[in-house]
């Protein structure tokens, strides 16, 4: 039985460190929107699914800060904590549609259910994604066959989401469905979620998972070992162009270059339809630490300058299909993500 | 001042140990061929070209284990040798080279003078080496530009060999002439020789570097940040196809797609016309250890496979130029290579 990716129990949002996987297992509580914010800041959380259901949580705890507090000192308050999540961490769309969300909840809440419709909104982003992630899986299982391999990068599961997973869910799908499915699993530096979160699910659901370094995606791909490449997302611009954790940009392209279907699999809240490409997707940067040290050994000399972007933009011509909850869409994307995400009903 | 990377006193070869940096600065002292084997199998020293140096010091010292022996004696104890340091590290084709001519020089000398001759030989490896490296970096030197940055990938520096090094002596003949040149260096895992190594001694010769993990390659390059990819060779076939350190083929994908150029700077010391194309190239696999846990840290959870495939082999078709210490060779690489190799009296 997995552990929860993530808890609400009514006054705490409680997290699975996954700063610590696969060595500790330790659940992080969270009584404060501070708390979550850290939470994020640190990695802790991850996964643009899973920051969006923790942020909508977060804005729940914004309101325990303070014992009184008048219908619109709340709303201000639920403003300015979504504000705060928000610029946490840039790249992931789902944090700023969640808590897009819970703020136009709270606009909308008559003074005295306030509370309880925040409450409900938060849940429901929550219960959403579980079951978005169901039927993305099973409309993703239909593109693979019994005995594939299946290269991803980083994590896109059930730890990046509130259950089952993205990428990931579609391997649990068609496993479901009886097909045997193996993984490569890149290891994905600086911060090694492909080896010590992916490869740790799947063996927690008995999925056979081999872990490689980035460097070596192509001599799996060059030996015809990979089926398809499978990855998730954290922000899709309108043309199809996709953010995702860095190097995946890398693996599309020896994708295409191998003739390797690249798929992406994310949920319609990923998409962004309030930029047009990726060129204007923010990309975080993150401390050239996480590079330069490792398990407390450093690995790149002093005065060395490090390069450190969590994420890059895979052009949308490399890419062969996005896999969401409401269908495949192919190419051209502009019009194919238009209409899933009229489907549910994002206008 | 750079330390050397192998140093023969007359009765031991003092190396430096390259598993410890950037971190700590330590001489191995090599007495017996035993601690060569051992110190090329530990990675203590590595890259081809210095690897064919250090076999041919390996080879003299094979003949200081037994006290007295007779000609026809010092020349199986030299033919064993040989084999035993050709095995150590299959896909480098210098080992093989160099060990090959121990041994002709062992067949061809008088018997009194077979001793001297081997010494002889073996100095002249290594001087020929030295020399090779700086008519290489000339020739090479030629096609960068005041201002460019240069990707590569491992390190292929005065580390690599033994002095001044092939993709970085390009690097530091262009500065010689000038040139100010900056290098984005990937951090090349599993045991990161491009942040260790190639960030250390470029540091040491005063060439600003940027470390980078593998998978932000394909970034700096969509940045249009990279003006050329520099890498080193471990074996080239007869049509150029190049066993490099592994994910050297991943970034010449990348820099197929981003439109930059990729050049191999090896000596020919490093074609291997037996081979006719790469897929004869003989790819060693290490211990899955060194991607499943750093510093003692383990960062592959128990259960997962692990793939570590130390070389990968780039297509002939994706490289842009090899440059040698005999000039330039340029596509198709079955005659201009040939043309290399009659140039140093290769046959």
């Amino acid at each position: 039985m997995r552990l929860p990716t993530l808890k609400w129990t009514g006054d705490a949002l409680e997290l699975l460190d996954q700063t610590l996987l696969p060595n500790e297992v330790v659940i992080r509580r969270c009584v404060a929107v501070a708390d979550v914010y850290d939470a994020i800041k640190r990695l802790v959380v991850r996964g643009a699914p899973a920051l969006g259901v923790a942020a909508g949580y977060g804005i729940l705890l914004s309101l325990r800060a303070e014992s009184e507090m008048r219908p619109a000192e709340m709303r201000q308050v639920v403003e300015d904590a979504a504000a705060h999540l928000a610029s946490c961490r840039p790249t992931a769309v789902n944090v700023a549609w969640a808590v897009g969300r819970m703020v136009a909840a709270a606009r909308a809440a008559p003074d005295a259910e306030l509370e309880a419709r925040l409450t409900a909104e938060a849940r429901a982003i929550e219960a959403e994604d579980r079951e978005a992630n169901r039927r993305l899986g099973a409309h993703g299982a239909a593109l693979l066959r019994d005995g594939d391999a299946v290269l991803t990068h980083c994590n896109a599961g059930a730890l990046a989401t509130a259950d089952y997973g993205t990428a990931l869910g579609v391997i649990y799908a068609a496993g479901e469905q009886g097909k045997r499915i193996t993984v490569y699993a890149d290891e994905t530096r600086p911060l090694l979620q492909g080896a010590r979160l992916t490869a740790w699910e799947l063996l927690q659901s008995g999925v056979p998972v081999t872990v490689l370094c980035d460097d070596m995606a192509a001599s799996v791909m060059a030996a015809g070992k990979v089926a398809c490449v499978l990855v998730g997302a954290d922000r899709i611009a309108a043309n199809g162009d996709a953010a995702n954790k860095v190097g995946t940009m890398a693996v599309a392209v020896l994708a295409r270059y191998f003739r390797v279907p690249f798929y992406v699999a994310a949920p319609t809240s990923t998409l962004d339809t309030n930029v047009a490409s990726g060129r204007d997707i923010p990309i975080e940067e993150r401390d050239a630490e996480e590079v330069a040290a490792w398990g407390g050994v450093r690995t790149v000399p002093v005065g060395a300058a490090v390069y450190n972007p969590a994420f890059d933009v895979t052009p949308a011509n490399l890419i062969d299909a996005f896999i969401t909850e409401e269908g495949i869409a192919r190419p051209p994307f502009e019009t194919s993500l238009a209409a899933l995400r009229r489907g549910r009903g994002g206008g």
